[in-house]
């Protein structure tokens, strides 16, 4: 699908209009001649207010979220690969079989039609590789200098076909955590296309869909207890939430979480801790500690999950907090981030 | 529900800061001091990345539709109120009950934190008289000059408990078209509002949910072959959407459309034409000739239908327009708008 493809008329119309939100003639050619041109062609029943979907089971689950990320577009994805998989991977931290997507854009006036189509393409291919659809959506504009481009809303269902109970009260003492990989790159690689900075390497985003390697761990009898993806606020924010619902504490050991060497120095650098930094393709799993081996096997042999390892566990102690091994075997408390690290990195 | 209630720290933090939607402590504590308070108590499982539900079918409806109106409180209604009739009727077009919402925020940084409140506590009243819970939530945090104050999506999901196809394919020659109230207070209201015009009679939204109305009428046993809720483009847009799918001519009274007189007036003054104007509480069906005198019945039972009526009907001619015989007996086509009339009306 490249820009050829698209019949819309972008010579007459190179940018957003505030009639392209007007429920009007533009409207419907935008709708029309670009966003059914990607998503797939017009019902033969019409198009309608919403749509009438038959799941293959009653038990789903359903999630939302926004996406405000500036810029639009950085080393290894963009808005749309992160609006997708952002919520693909909501779904799936409930061990749920993501299927089905809504769709909503805030346009700001002005915003180039190429760009659009650019962000429209990303998001169709980002969902092809989830393996979900896009099937409902809305559009809206707003005048100039009250957005800033686009903004993507995606809520999501998926359905859930076993009979785990992935949710942090599931998590035990003894329990141990595996992550898929290193961390922070998500959030320094937008940071550093923001900032204009320009390091040897260039750090690329994480984001990727982790659907197919939690399912490949639910298939395999893996009797995971809990799950989450670390976004913003990075692996910290992500076990500190946990630990509050669970009232248990949680050991890391600082030298087991990877972080990439470039990471590293780029967060040095900037003055961030990689273990607050937002990524978009790594999560954290609670596991039964004598299926700990088996389910790092599966993990590592996902192209999602190469760099998989153990980096602590849940202690018998019933103090809510997380409690983090130093290289030099120092312990102290890893706090929740109580500020903004990074603003609008996803 | 009134601001006393509300266990937020509004004197510490009497505006949005960037950092309620970092993903640390501060949005932890929007989310445990406003948002839960609001839309009930965190469940004992943990919050999570995704809310799992069992629905009583797996034949569902599914929408997304986000909110820009401008300005954020308008008589007879607020962004929160819209934002939930918005997609509540959105399912019930497809003759579904609706039965869960998530909530996506976009602050702009600066906004009053009182405002957010009364935001949030509308849209729990509005869930509640609408009878539809609101189960997921995401709050992102712009910055100043990159928003208008607030930006809200909502997504819902319904459940389709009936045989009938409620979509623009099953509408069929000798349909009777009816309209549940008269039409143009919405974009009215929000348009004087937000220019500050006072008219003599303050008009009024006819925002309302319109679930319960159209439930009515298929537990009854009427044919429904087709509804739409009249948004964005008015009555005139909803219905040259629909001829484009049938194929088949639609005939329209215009003294038969319901027009309060200050409406009139101030359409009149503006320069609208109230069959383009939105509305947030007004939908048309297309029901069988023979069950049309029921239909209108029933409808005028319900306080969201007591100003029901026929406004047309649909012709044996394949071609695909809206015609309007004028006051005078003449015909003309009622084609749909090709601007914006009015901006972010919803």
């Amino acid at each position: 699908m490249d820009s050829i493809s698209c019949p819309f008329p972008f010579q007459q119309y190179p940018h957003v209009l505030l009639a392209h939100g007007g429920g009007g003639k533009l409207m419907q050619q935008l709708i029309e001649k670009m966003f059914t041109v990607a998503f797939g062609p017009k019902p033969a029943t019409g198009l309608h207010d919403s749509t009438v979907l038959n799941l293959p089971t009653s038990k789903i689950a359903f999630t939302t979220d926004s996406f405000v990320v500036r810029p639009l577009f950085f080393p290894g994805g963009d808005i749309g690969t992160l609006a997708v998989n952002g919520t693909v991977n909501d779904l799936a931290m409930s061990g749920a079989r993501p299927l089905y997507l809504s769709l909503g854009f805030i346009l700001e006036e002005g915003l180039e039609m190429e760009s659009l189509w650019r962000i429209v393409r990303s998001i169709k291919t980002t969902a092809d590789a989830a393996g979900v659809k896009i099937v409902t959506g809305d559009t809206k504009v707003v005048d100039r200098g009250k957005g800033d481009g686009i903004y993507i809303n995606t809520s999501g269902i998926g359905v859930i076909e076993h009979g785990l109970s992935i949710v942090p009260s599931s998590v035990k003492a003894g329990d141990v955590i595996l992550i898929n990989g290193d961390v922070g790159r998500h959030g320094i690689a937008v940071m550093a296309s923001r900032e204009g900075l320009d390091f040897e390497t260039t750090i690329e985003s994480d984001c990727a869909p982790l659907n197919d390697i939690v399912s490949l761990l639910i298939k395999a009898g893996i009797d995971v207890h809990c799950m989450r993806d670390l976004t913003r606020g990075g692996l910290a924010s992500a076990l500190n939430e946990i630990v509050q619902d669970v009232s248990r504490t949680i050991q890391v050991s600082e030298a087991a979480v990877p972080v990439r060497e470039e990471v590293a120095s780029a967060c040095a650098i900037m003055g961030f801790d990689p273990l607050y930094v937002a990524n978009e393709g790594r999560f954290i799993a609670f596991v039964p500690e004598d299926q700990s081996s088996r389910a790092l096997e599966i993990m590592r042999r996902h192209p999602a999950g190469q760099g998989a390892c153990r980096i602590g566990e849940v202690l018998a102690d019933s103090r809510p907090v997380v409690t983090l091994t130093s290289y030099i075997g120092a312990s102290r408390i890893l706090d929740m981030i109580s500020g903004q690290q990074l603003p609008r990195i996803c």
